[in-house]
């Protein structure tokens, strides 16, 4: 019995990834220092992933307030946590059974959340949705997986943006689906554009069965928000089509571009009037992690679906329950992304003044980013309206695509592995997101303090003079 | 596009279950009682699930004072706060990116929470886990899924026991596996029987490919505990048989029988030696729900594997990786379950009396409960030395099905929404747990305070004394 009785043949396909061998280097690196090796730099400087607490940003205070006073009651009587902390603790407590945070909460989340989320999506796009139809979840990640459980047989093709999230298309991969890809135009920003749907769609069909279209707005790695014009494209496009629409809106709390503004598919949806609004399936998903709380550990996130059969819902909800509930330290975060305190409670201010810091640190981040990029031979970047990553393009000479190839490296993974090894800089490698063959990106997370994206742009900035002149 | 595009067929299957029925119904009742109708209870008592918290105990104050102080580090300082439950906080803080809990950890969790998970098995059962194979997970059921998700293909066949976990066994079916039954014998306190499983093996054989064994021990919901002979009976089978082992140990933490022990699968293993303790194949699921801590809501646990190939390893590695890690505030609280106050510490007392209390309720609530149902006619109940649930047996009368058949329910589903109806007390129905044809059960969870279980207890005999009186 040396082998494993009954491992699933679909897993075969998911070797380690180019993402995990970028960490597994930062990991020896950081070794190494701790061990005494000389390096020119002190420390690595990880910006491959999107997370916002481990580069340094803080959490939100008030939500860290509620949910110490949910977890520890006595905390309620604390006169040093403000009072609409511990009267939301208050709140949420009474929500649960016997006011104990440690009781199961319904499969769907806590009622009163889900009221929140509703409210949250009201006053964002003038719709009312039914909270039956909002499902907390454990991040979006869980959220998107639970739904391509829903959608996805075998044959099943999902229409991926690229670049996109690898996870999501493992899932997909891992659920019996086809990944079936659709690029994003880099010269115009990253846009979405419905000549490159329509040829994905029917080059697709035939293959398989292609009836999930998968959006992500503001757009992740590349920081393209969608246009309200744009968006009923989409939606006229899945309606034609009889496209199931996923649409992936965690970065919604983060768009900073000159006249940008973002707009929900629930909105533009709504905004079209039937027969659009009371036919096009459509399940949004939204996360605390990527917000400027930036919880991911909390994992909490919630969905929405729109438009779905009734008589299909009884399953959807069944399916749902087989997962338990999610975490509820995740749905208390939930509740005060979608309900932050108001101009009256004594949080506000230092709220205010947290959300703020934020937000500017990942604006200036971003132009930051463009400037330096701009300046460097090699290397370009579409503007960056929103989201928390940049993916600037890579113009790698013959010779390092030769050279990788020797390597049997992927020529942005090499590129990412000289410049961690060199500079102690962890950049997210291009390859793990997509790209169209022949380019090469690489991908960097914007939700640092200042000071640390001035010594990641310095460091990127002495790589890559030194690069162009090795391969020239 | 009135009808969902992609629906998978595999969840036309799972229908509303008779616990969703019964949980409707409650709430109806509650409902009713909040508007001002009359009832000749005061409120309903719901013990159809497994939720201590839910049911008034209350959670163990070290585990929500760590909580409290790594959610909001302010309190590392406040001394109102022992100083054990700020140093565990701190060095739980001090294992996360930058130092704050708002950060993703490792896939597969905190590596210092891995790590004590690692002495806990080493305490208990003399062997020494590798920490890369313990994985940190949203509780038990979590868990569970994952596993059967790289175990169960088409066709793959899970021995699986009756009665057992309703949502196991629905996930192994929207898999696209089958649930092979083993029941369980009754009259022998529920044990495990080797002829049983032989039985069930070879009847699937050529129905299916049977490759997986789930066991749950400490029982549930049966209250069953294996004895060490009986287990090393079923190692021997798997090896023979060539099934990967699920074991289900959740109730570890609560066993009380007279003279009753609980041994972990993983330690008869290693006590068996080679061939056994090197080939078998194992995981071994742990939850912080079921432990007396009782935290259902912070989703937390853990999971080892065993003996699996390490060429497969990481493929599971990948796998895994699909789901982010865990919550947090479920690995910290499962960092408690695992190494609790020791003796010197200041929580020490505090912890120990908490847990004693709770440990000292289920226990008599067991003993109540069997004494009570011995005084009764038409129920039996076998001997409950470990987990949180009784099962007893209703021993229905001819009309009694006769009704049942009539009114299109399962006879146990009837009783139990008649004893809610006339009673207000909620208890698990034996369909949703499986039950060999023609006996019927009740689950009744004894994580409950002492008072509620008499008032229980009480409601319980007065139904029966009439419903056998109406159904001779």
């Amino acid at each position: 019995m040396s082998s494993m009785t009954g491992i699933t043949p679909k897993l075969i396909g998911l070797c380690a990834s180019a993402q995990e061998i970028l960490n597994r280097c930062a990991r020896q690196i950081t070794a190494e220092i701790e061990q005494g090796v000389e390096k020119h730099y002190k420390e690595v400087l990880n910006v491959s992933s999107g997370d916002f607490h481990g580069m340094g940003l803080k959490p939100i205070t008030i939500t860290r307030q509620v949910l110490a006073a949910c977890f520890y009651p006595s905390l309620l009587n604390d006169e040093s946590l403000p009072l609409d902390a511990r009267e939301r603790a208050q709140s949420i407590l009474r929500e649960t059974e016997a006011g104990s945070i440690g009781s199961y909460t319904a499969a769907r989340g806590i009622k009163k959340i889900q009221a929140s989320v509703c409210k949250f999506i009201t006053k964002r796009d003038g719709v009312v949705p039914d909270p039956d139809n909002i499902y907390i979840t454990n991040g979006s990640q869980t959220g998107l997986i639970i739904v391509l459980k829903l959608l996805v047989q075998r044959e099943t093709g999902v229409l991926t943006p690229v670049p996109s999230n690898s996870t999501f298309n493992m899932a997909v991969v891992a659920l019996g689906g086809l990944v079936v890809p659709y690029y994003l135009h880099e010269e115009q920003g990253w846009a979405v554009q419905l000549e490159e749907l329509r040829r994905a769609l029917h080059t697709a069909r035939g293959r398989c069965n292609p009836t999930v279209l998968y959006i992500i707005n503001p757009g992740s790695p590349t920081g393209h928000v969608q246009s309200k014009d744009s968006i009923e494209e989409v939606i006229r496009f899945a309606a034609e089509e009889r496209l199931f629409l996923m649409v992936d809106e965690v970065h919604q709390d983060n768009v900073y571009g000159k006249g940008i503004e973002f707009y929900s598919y629930r909105r533009v949806l709504a905004e079209m009037g039937p027969p659009y609004s009371s036919t096009v399936e459509l399940a949004c998903f939204n996360s605390i992690s990527k917000s400027v709380m930036g919880e991911s550990g909390l994992r909490g996130g919630y969905l929405e679906l729109v438009n779905l059969d009734p008589l299909v819902l009884p399953y959807v909800y069944n399916y749902f329950n087989l997962t338990v509930c999610a975490s509820v330290g995740g749905q208390i975060a939930v509740d005060l992304m979608v309900d932050p305190p108001q101009p009256t409670q004594p949080s506000y201010d230092l709220y205010t003044q947290e959300v703020q810091s934020i937000r500017r640190a990942i604006r200036n981040n971003a132009q930051k980013t463009l400037e330096v990029l701009s300046g460097l031979p090699g290397i370009s970047c579409q503007p960056v309206n929103g989201g928390i990553f940049a993916f600037p393009r890579l113009h790698l000479s013959q010779s390092v695509i030769k050279h990788a190839k020797e390597k049997q490296l992927e020529p942005d993974l090499l590129y990412s592995l000289r410049l961690l090894e060199e500079e102690g800089l962890c950049v997210g490698a291009g390859c793990v997101h997509g790209q169209k063959e022949g380019t090469h990106h690489i991908r960097i997370c914007l939700a640092t303090p200042e000071n640390t994206m001035k010594d990641v742009l310095q460091r990127l900035e002495s790589f890559q003079l030194r690069f162009i002149k090795e391969f020239p």
